[in-house]
């Protein structure tokens, strides 16, 4: 499923950057099979590898500077030498197969734009999420990128997902369904109405209707097309509920002394559940419709997220997720000439 | 807490009316001590009133029509005669202290606006939600009123709900925060910028910035200020994220027969968590900046949820919520002069 060219990792991006992602390179690599290169500063990733005794094993790319966590989308203009940037420069030089970053995300994304360049005829890339729905996960399209979408954009947003779906999970006709509130197509804001015209005569997309936010964890769709601004407040919503149901769970357990011991025989259960549930086991986010593959790892990630991330980047290169999309695009577009 | 006169209450809208709202009225009357009316089909009412035995206790309006479910604003103009605009007019010409209906809610902000209509200087009334917060709650505000907001409404919308916090939660100084994609200020969609700008101009409220989807149930704030859209989306995730997670949490325990004990010992105080995360028992959605206080109960409310909402409404008008958002949109009207 892999060519043998590397994943480029930004070592610098993240919150424990860059122990953690060192040590997620160095699961990738042994543990996966996978070749990684670390992109950042050679002198403090030699040092980290040298702890894992991994210095032949994981090759180190130069790179200045760092995209700080709280740096966004104009520090990417002014840092051409950061370590984000050194990974596009190595997917757009064919010295590797896809960039894997837990540093900030509009950093993230705003490097992918200027390195690497939108796909042709793609009017914004955008972030797809995979959500924990069963029996095959449910892609959130956008979760953040565009703060500030056009009807247009939605219907592309549902193509990139689509080709996702079809290459990761085996969706064959993936069904897509437009975040709204309320079910008829009437209903929403003038974004959604317009886009809910859009989608129901757009070839090639199985749309299903508008779906709400109770939906997002029900399966009952495989792509959800939404603007990044809503995308992202439902993502991080859905996140903070179930944090707080498990909780909450916790003090009830906690508070009782019979139930102390149903909760130790549950625990490993519990944990196993919340793991699925929560973010850092996703593997990653992926920023969909540049000529590349970037996925962009929770900025909290440790070792096995890391390690999980490369995976995915690796696995989405390798199907050719890039192609997939423009042929879907360039279909689109001669279909609709109207953008 | 209650002056004399009773809370309207629409016994036609609501997926178990009316049976459940008659159950939900006579339990009103008879545990609370709260005058109500009924307000609909004399004949069903009668009969449904007689099964309780209390067609001496709770008083019957007349109304000859009643809105679907599924209708929406356009229904509430051409209804004049519908149960909800007659309990609305109950109120406007002061015989009745509050409306509650758990109809559609576009149905009931709209006839709500047409027959109360808005308060002086309120650009648009804003449905209030209480989320499950602890010590207090945090009130969600607009949560789906207005899909498409000017960023001057959301400051006005902060007023609304640092109203109702004063008055219903004790909160001295209520803190707002405003619901976007990231805690810097320049973060977000255009919407949410400008409305950024505003509210840390704006004088009389308390504004500690932005806040993410994680924070909706974390108590950090006493009003969330939104769009009607976002906000609804993010109350249906979090309420569908809630629900998935005891979905699952039950799923792991059934699979384990040694965690049946435990499930059995927890069950009582996981139906009590349940209860209180759960949207029913919120006892309503509260429609402020009308020249009357409407509750919206949600349009699967039992007897009990209805009951809680006459309470709820009952409570408000005594408290004088009317007069308080007056006093407070006044003075920022003068203060600003913008609008």
């Amino acid at each position: 499923m892999s060519d043998s060219r590397p994943v480029a990792l930004d070592a610098m991006g993240g919150d424990h950057a860059p122990h953690e992602i060192v040590a997620g390179a160095v699961h990738a690599v042994r543990e996966r099979g996978l070749p990684v290169v670390l992109v950042g500063s050679p002198r403090v990733l030699f040092e980290a590898l040298a702890d894992h005794g991994a210095t032949q094993e994981v090759p180190i790319v130069r790179a200045e500077e760092a995209l700080a966590m709280n740096e966004g989308a104009l520090a990417s203009l002014r840092r051409p030498r950061s370590s984000i940037a050194v990974a596009c420069h190595l997917v757009r030089r064919g010295d590797a197969c896809a960039v894997v970053s837990a540093g900030s995300t509009a950093g993230v994304v705003a490097t992918g734009r200027l390195r690497l360049k939108a796909q042709q005829h793609v009017l914004r890339p955008a972030i797809a999420v995979r959500l924990p729905t069963l029996p095959r996960p449910t892609l959130l399209v956008d979760a953040g990128a565009n703060a500030d979408a056009k009807p247009e954009m939605l219907v592309q947003f549902a193509h990139l997902g689509a080709a996702y779906a079809e290459l990761a999970h085996g969706a064959t006709e993936p069904k897509i369904g437009l975040l709204t509130i309320g079910s008829e197509p009437e209903k929403g804001n003038k974004l959604t109405k317009r886009a809910n015209e859009l989608l129901q005569s757009s070839p090639g997309l199985h749309f299903a209707g508008n779906i709400e936010g109770h939906d997002l964890l029900t399966g009952k769709v495989d792509v959800i097309t939404t603007d990044g601004f809503t995308g992202n407040v439902a993502l991080k919503t859905m996140e903070g509920a179930v944090r707080y149901a498990f909780a909450e769970l916790r003090t009830a357990v906690e508070e009782s002394r019979l139930a102390k011991l149903g909760a130790a025989l549950q625990r490993n259960r519990l944990r196993e559940l919340r793991n699925r549930l929560d973010a850092e086991a996703y593997g990653g986010a992926v920023l969909l419709g540049l000529n590349g593959t970037v996925v962009i790892a929770h900025g909290s990630s440790r070792a096995p997220a890391i390690s999980a991330a490369c995976q995915l980047a690796a696995d989405m290169s390798a199907n050719g997720i890039v192609t997939r999309i423009g042929d879907r695009i360039a279909t689109s577009h001669r279909s609709h000439r109207l953008w």
